[in-house]
């Protein structure tokens, strides 16, 4: 029987973010075993115990909580970037940190059993907003990481900025981008190790 | 009506090589407008006008026809680039043209209307005999590069050459895998310069 409350039990029932937090696990599980392409909202009610009025009430389109979904594996990428970063404090070390954690963390939710490769798919091909605040962030760690090292005479000044920063940025593309990533999977072992060391030959002053 | 000769005919027919080609060219304009993967053999056959059991005897699978136009496809891209690249002898250029021939090449051959697309990417996926051909034509005109930009002081020689030579191939993948290059057409305008200028960074003396 679906779980859709009656309004008695709605009134103090659980806050909105607290249902949407439900639904959002409940998903993720289900997207993992099944897919998430394969899977449509009635697949998901069904699953989660759910009217399937009950969830558009929280989410307008099984996207949205995809997005969701893939807004809370791309943070997991970030703040696992972040902690890598700020592990050191020299700006080359901090370049090869950012590409390690970035590929490790991207094959660790995206690949390991597929789980959730479809939906970062779907977000990266259909440029989801998610998508672009983890590419903006992307950029914005290197371009900090740049400006570290030409502080402290590790890196070279006479590039401009951005275009290091942008050139920096497309060759960690495939190990970033999961549309990439998967036709890279036999190259994951030595490409951040040759590919930091490239762009830390690149950098010398 | 079925073409296919007559015992007659085939004592003084055309050649087998003839009849290659000529199954060749009829199944690239077929896969052209049609797509390699939604083809079959006996699609093929009613188009080219022969039967299924003709083709047979020249190709055991669709594979094997599609192999052919792979092959043709990739040696012209090789051709491209060996042309750009002995336009020039010097050997920071060199690369500069290697780089952009590969991208315009792939792009022009591949993406064109989609054209053969599908079947560079069976065939990039599948690790067709040609594929390996063509990689290692890349790894061996980088490395080729590379030595004479040694040779001549333009690069530095302290790194390796396999080493850099991998990391080069590495970076330049998303501009010849056909797999990656279609999630980076946004990004074949800028690439091709940006990535070269950093390479040729990173070789300084």
């Amino acid at each position: 029987m679906n779980k859709t409350p009656s309004p008695k039990v709605a009134a103090r029932g659980p806050v909105d973010h607290e249902v949407r937090d439900q639904i959002v696990t409940a998903a993720t599980e289900h997207f993992r075993l099944y897919g998430y392409e394969k899977t449509t909202v009635s697949d998901l009610a069904k699953a989660i115990g759910f009217s399937k009025a009950y969830i558009y009430k929280f989410f307008e389109s099984k996207q949205a909580i995809g997005e969701m979904i893939c807004s809370n594996c791309l943070q997991q990428i970030q703040a696992d970037v972040r902690a890598a970063v700020d592990e050191v404090d020299s700006p080359p070390e901090k370049l090869r940190r950012m590409l390690k954690a970035l590929v490790e963390s991207c094959l660790r939710l995206f690949f390991l059993d597929r789980k959730l490769y479809d939906i970062a798919a779907s977000a990266a091909s259909g440029r989801w907003p998610a998508t672009l605040v983890y590419e903006a962030f992307i950029e914005q760690t290197i371009s900090d990481i740049l400006q570290q090292g030409r502080q402290s005479g590790d890196f070279e000044r006479k590039t401009p900025l951005d275009e290091t920063t942008r050139a920096i940025q497309l060759i960690m593309r495939p190990c970033f981008n999961p549309l990439l990533l998967q036709h890279g999977l036999d190259t994951t072992d030595e490409a951040p190790a040759l590919l930091s060391s490239l762009i830390l030959r690149s950098l010398s002053p």
